[in-house]
């Protein structure tokens, strides 16, 4: 059999010959979701002067230290009105104040905000019933958002907030990788209609979740030498290219074969993990060619075990898992030692805790496991496996029931 | 002051009068990421009949019982090969066997496969070392997918593994919700460049998270009849308008007015949320329009509480959370008795444990707090706070760290 190699040891013989990452610069509206490539700061402060956080009006906190319901104070009343994110042309003098809107910039001399609520306006009298400490109802100058202020760092997912904040710092782009996807399926029982190739949404799925643009998806033979050009025009569009057998457990010899008449740079043959121990990884000019198992589980495992741990080196890509839970197992679960194992379980709650029942029915091939379950127990290499009853840790990737 | 709106029946009142919400017939390729609209079912048997999971032959185990690396049984070899998907034409006999790659289904009179590894072959006999169970190295009927099985329940966040599980039942499409959203943001200091309507991204980018197309994007002034207009018509497209004041914190009395103006069958006027209290929820000709603060944390607030909370209610969606962490908290965290309270929290790792710090710096408009932070520690409206040292849950949104 193969030397299966470990998945750490995998990810680093291959990144040594994969090529750096490709990045486009990308509009904001296209960025969400993918993969920064840059660490961004911010440009600038904000608030940029002292801002009302409420409708009211702008006044000098001394000037209503002893302003009680029974005894208000009463402050004269400049005219206009502060509008939103609106410099103030007035200055507030000694027992005077001015009508401000929520976002309005505090003006000269005035130090706090008085809400309209703790007010009553007669002509160009204010009467303010309770007294405001410095600075109270004001947001101060960069306390929303700070120059210099991280933003994104490379490998971080881009997520609504960052947009945000980018607009405000007037960036209208941001680096991302810009990684291209192509899928091969293989095999002659899907050419010869014998099979649906129903594992191409695990792998097509996948890529698109990870931010990958899926840009070919083909169905070939088992030929070696079709193979071996349907792979190598995959590979002139795309960075990583997803090679998936027919219906088999293996990822197939002959598409191994082709992929190795390629004159790769490096070949990966078998990984220690479990389902998808035949996963083959092998750099051909600079990219990648990933053989995988035919059966959705397998290839999944192929997937989160070795691809996704390979993007996190790659791109530093820091993908956020799903909720993680502590579960109690149900059934005890084996390892082979040295595997790195993919586990699904069904986590449910019971007697007031949580419960992971593992569901090992029909091994690499079983599509009812990911139905049924809702989680992944990972088992790494150096464990031998858990008891019934033990502790573990869970991440769902459905909700709980 | 509004009196505040509880989440429960705010969700209740403005469910009373929305629509169903819309359902569309799309591919398998489309519905990654949507929210199925009905449940659906197996329609197949997978494998059909028993199957190989490794390469081998396909023997009648109790011929095999006693074989052993120093005295392997001897079995006669038949022509031929079965592939994958293969249904086998030969029938195995007593002492005989026939090659069979993985996942081709097993001939009559077979029971098990031993796997080549476990073999020799010379000419057309087969000497096999080691003894194999009944149904060894086979998957079963209905192992891998069972009729019936459930595949998607309404509801659901369609993932890669339901579309495999469509596809291998031969569903070439299915029922998924078809949510299409409009943003409003209102506001002279948007139109006359004062400000730029950076909260766009905390919105448009949550709705498209949450499986929404969004349709329209438009600023506006102030103007009551120019935002009634732009509403109304954004409702001719749209079953979700969300209206995002300038600026301020408060969703705008102009805004709110407005759409009041459009005879809402419904308007829930201030939540008791925070940050966000001030999000009002009408209902105008059984579609949807949500003012929320132009502040972003707010704007988020009023999503994350109220918005996928009526999702849960109106589409069943059960959209998978973050990763859930407990916590200690960094310093105590108070909440007004009767709100729900959005509390942006950084979790690090100190002392082999988790510690949340809260970020409550800068109130509603802190981008820095969501950028710092990475996760959410909801308070519920029935707890006063949490005291320094507790153990809190908290959702992440991004890395630890």
């Amino acid at each position: 059999m193969w030397n299966l190699a470990r998945v750490d040891k995998a990810v680093r013989d291959v990144l040594k010959f994969l090529q750096p990452p490709p990045v486009r610069i990308a509009s904001l509206g296209e960025a969400l979701g993918m993969v920064a490539a840059e660490d961004v700061y911010s440009r600038v402060r904000l608030p940029p002067c002292p801002k009302a956080t409420m409708d009211g009006y702008a006044v000098r906190s001394e000037d209503v230290e002893h302003a009680a319901p029974a005894s208000p104070a009463v402050l004269r009343l400049l005219p206009g009105r502060i509008l939103p994110s609106q410099s103030p042309g007035v200055e507030v003098g000694a027992g005077e104040c001015v009508a401000i809107d929520t976002g309005g910039y505090l003006p000269r001399g005035a130090d706090a905000v008085v809400e309209v609520e703790a007010t009553a306006q007669l002509g160009d009298r204010v009467l303010v019933y309770r007294p405001v400490r410095p600075y109270e109802n004001v947001s101060l100058p960069g306390e929303e958002l700070e120059e210099g202020d991280p933003i994104l760092r490379r490998g971080d997912v881009v997520r609504p907030w960052h947009l945000s904040a980018l607009e405000a710092s007037g960036y209208e782009s941001v680096s991302i990788y810009d990684l291209r996807a192509a899928a091969v399926y293989a095999g002659d029982e899907l050419v010869e209609g014998r099979w649906r190739p129903f594992t191409r949404w695990i792998v097509e799925g996948w890529l698109a979740e990870h931010s990958f643009k899926v840009v070919d998806s083909v169905v070939v033979g088992d030929d070696p030498g079709e193979l071996r050009r349907v792979i190598s025009r995959a590979l002139e569009e795309a960075h990583v290219v997803v090679v998936c057998a027919g219906s088999a457990v293996g990822p197939g010899d002959n598409s191994v074969r082709a992929v190795g008449e390629l004159h790769p740079e490096v070949q990966v043959r078998g990984m220690a993990i479990r389902p998808g121990k035949t996963t083959t990884a092998s750099v051909v000019g600079g990219r990648l060619v990933l053989n995988v198992s035919g059966l959705p589980v397998a290839a999944l495992s192929s997937l989160e075990l070795f691809l996704k741990e390979l993007l996190r080196a790659w791109l530093g890509a820091r993908f956020t898992r799903g909720p993680v839970v502590r579960a109690r197992l149900a059934r005890r679960v084996t390892n082979k030692r040295g595997l790195r194992c993919f586990v699904r379980v069904r986590v449910y709650e019971e007697g007031g805790g949580l419960v992971a029942e593992p569901l090992m029915t029909g091994g690499s091939g079983s599509l009812r496991s990911l139905l049924l379950g809702n989680g992944v127990l990972i088992v790494p290499e150096d464990v031998e496996g858990f008891d019934e009853g033990e502790e573990v840790e869970v991440e769902l990737y459905g909700p709980l029931g």
